[in-house]
């Protein structure tokens, strides 16, 4: 029996990362999920995903420590208030929860990770409705990503196999997301999705990313098992 | 008075990063220096990183913290011998103490600070001695994460300006480099340079990176100040 091709996938505990994981083993990868404790204010993330990788099975869990508060920067890890009931950037604008070179840090983690499993594949949950706000979520920039990877390892050295960076989501909107993932049996009670929950890790229903998940759930014609505060 | 160019220096406390943190002042630069504390046996280095900020009066100096331990896979963060005595790799080979991506996750680190202070440049001292053996030294690495950059950040959407990579030291000697740091004055004697010092931050004398560090002062006729071990 031929040894099952190694992925990374970047796992934050929202529906995006949680369906990308099922995608990745829908595709027959064994996966390796790393999630980041990067000093975001809605750290009760870090539970759903380390009780996504338990419930779907992964590999391995990795979670990183990283502090980027040392820079701030973000309505995500400063003392910036996160925007509500509106969408919290205009076509053109960078929305206030970008945080600096985040997926770049986030990939470079996976990066190395990749390198020491040696996995090939890195996959990360980026998808249409963040890239016209995220420039780290276009796909311009994941094309130079995975260039410049190629070139940082020694894969890019010693071997003829390139290292992918993949994003399963980038053309897809939330409500086919939402639908593939239930397609493919992912149990979305487990993930969050809201920027600024509350202790007990029930979702605002207000904020940029509850009004574009539960817009998602809506237009897919599904139930969004998500807890809402009251 | 205008105000002055802002660059981030990544400084480790060895004589490379010192001289590069000396090159940027000399070019009017003003200095943000970052250091990492990533799990590396040798944190000695981060006090020398420390005293050097202070010496060459930065603007700012700031530590990560990332525990790069996480995956393992390089004798400078797992438990793996540093060489002594011999140069640890040969044409083509990947040195041991190869930190999987770090130059990559450093960067990005660097490209975050530079955003949030607006910084334009971040230089790096990876030199032609690296390049031979570290895949992420190399100048089509450095070129790649430069386009990389400009597409991961708000610079890369809404400025015109470029995020530049510099790396003044990557044609220099290790001859070379003592020499121009000195020009600039640079004190050595608050640099470190060994892969395994001691807890006084004694060099051993005979790692990798001693031996360079020897030689290249040697060949510049230059004493070097560093503190060995007995």
């Amino acid at each position: 029996m031929s040894e099952m091709k190694k992925a990374i996938v970047l796992l934050s505990g929202g529906l995006d990362s949680a369906t990308v994981v099922a995608m990745a083993q829908a595709e027959g990868y064994e996966v390796y999920a790393l999630s980041f404790r990067y000093g975001q204010r809605h750290s009760v993330e870090l539970e759903a995903a380390a009780a996504l990788a338990d419930h779907m099975k992964v590999a391995e869990h990795k979670t990183a420590e990283l502090d980027l508060r040392l820079f701030g920067g973000s309505a995500l890890t400063a003392d910036i208030d996160v925007p509500k009931d509106e969408l919290d950037h205009s076509e053109g604008e960078i929305p206030v929860t970008y945080v600096p070179a985040r997926n770049t840090i986030f990939l470079s983690f996976a990066l190395a990770y990749a390198e020491v499993v040696g996995a090939k594949d890195i996959f990360i949950g980026v998808n249409a409705l963040d890239y016209s706000g995220y420039p780290d979520c276009r796909p311009e920039y994941i094309a130079s990503f995975e260039a410049m990877a190629n070139l940082a390892t020694k894969a890019g050295v010693t071997e003829d196999e390139r290292v992918r960076i993949q994003t399963p989501l980038i053309d897809l909107t939330k409500a086919q997301i939402a639908a593939e993932g239930t397609k493919l049996g992912v149990d979305y009670s487990v993930t969050i999705s809201c920027y600024d929950p509350n202790e007990r890790g029930e979702a605002c229903g207000h904020c940029d990313s509850c009004l574009l998940r539960a817009k998602g759930f809506a237009e897919a014609g599904l139930d969004d098992p998500t807890r809402y505060q009251e």
